[in-house]
């Protein structure tokens, strides 16, 4: 087979995001390969000429809104905290990106579940990234220095997937930001 | 009909166990009545003898599981940062509840599943609840005077819902307790 063609990556693209919604709708079991093919006008043998299968489906869906939202990510001036309170604005933009990570996150945590190790990975690398740039806050005498930059990254995680959730819950009424940046203040100097 | 037996009662908390299981692992739409019936058991009518169906079962789930671990609720001395603590450690200890919160308050974001109007207004009670004892905390001069209790009992519920996640992710091997006591301790005096 030749490269790709500009059509077929935009057919892709659009797959991707009708996967996101189905699968942030219905988790991965009750999402259905038949009703993603319907919403992009193919047929599920046409949708699988794309993608394998549902699992492939899932685990493409996941790094490919992970990517897309990546384009943002931290290299910037000002403090970590800075940056995560930014990354919470952003998702208060991207509800369907987040209910993604949310609802397969949580279902991941049975060992069986396709997308168990993504998700167990991607926990792990952000944990360790975030503990390094709170150890470089530390370190530049940004943050407290009584502060456990490890307990710290598990914290900030917690707290970004716990507001996502009561934000998602409520339809957006409760926000994210306010709570976050109420929590990170005290801990900068 | 008369009231319920001895062994109806047995027999419909053997049901809620079961179910308890199914949802957590597989979610609402995943879990099956057919397998859960199988479980304990019972032919799929049999089941349904007891829960008149899998939208009234898994209500049932939430409400007898949430009583059933109520019996620790808070209501002794010592501040409300010491009952957090008692109930994340209660939490390790009762994987199977905290994934069927989880799993089921990520699923019901979506405003058409069917235990989404029970997490709402959970989650509006609890923060509610949790504003109150932390106002008390602070009344008592206990919690530190620059924090706004409604605030913190945010944090507090986001909090416990990310831990709980990364204990669940990681198979237990990261502890709730440490991050949350790190975070609960220098909020008080």
């Amino acid at each position: 087979m030749g490269a790709p063609t500009v059509k077929g990556r935009a057919r892709r693209e659009q797959i991707l995001y009708a996967a996101q919604t189905a699968f942030a709708s219905r988790g991965y079991r009750g999402a259905s390969i038949a009703a993603i093919a319907e919403d992009v006008g193919l047929s599920e043998p046409g949708l699988l000429h794309y993608f394998p299968s549902k699992g492939a489906l899932l685990l493409e869906t996941l790094e490919f809104h992970h990517r897309r939202t990546k384009e943002e990510a931290f290299g910037g001036a000002g403090s970590f905290a800075d940056h995560l309170v930014s990354l919470a604005s952003n998702h208060e933009r991207d509800p369907g990106f987040i209910r993604l990570l949310l609802v397969l996150a949580a279902e991941s945590t049975d060992p069986e579940h396709p997308a168990h190790d993504w998700f167990v990975a991607r926990y792990e690398r952000v944990r360790i990234g975030m503990e390094r740039q709170f150890a470089a806050d530390l370190g530049a005498g940004l943050l407290r220095e009584n502060l456990d930059p490890a307990h710290v990254a598990r914290q900030a995680i917690a707290m970004l997937d716990g507001l996502e959730l009561q934000f998602l819950l409520t339809g957006g009424s409760l926000d994210i930001v306010t709570p976050l940046r109420a929590w990170l203040e005290p801990l900068y100097r």
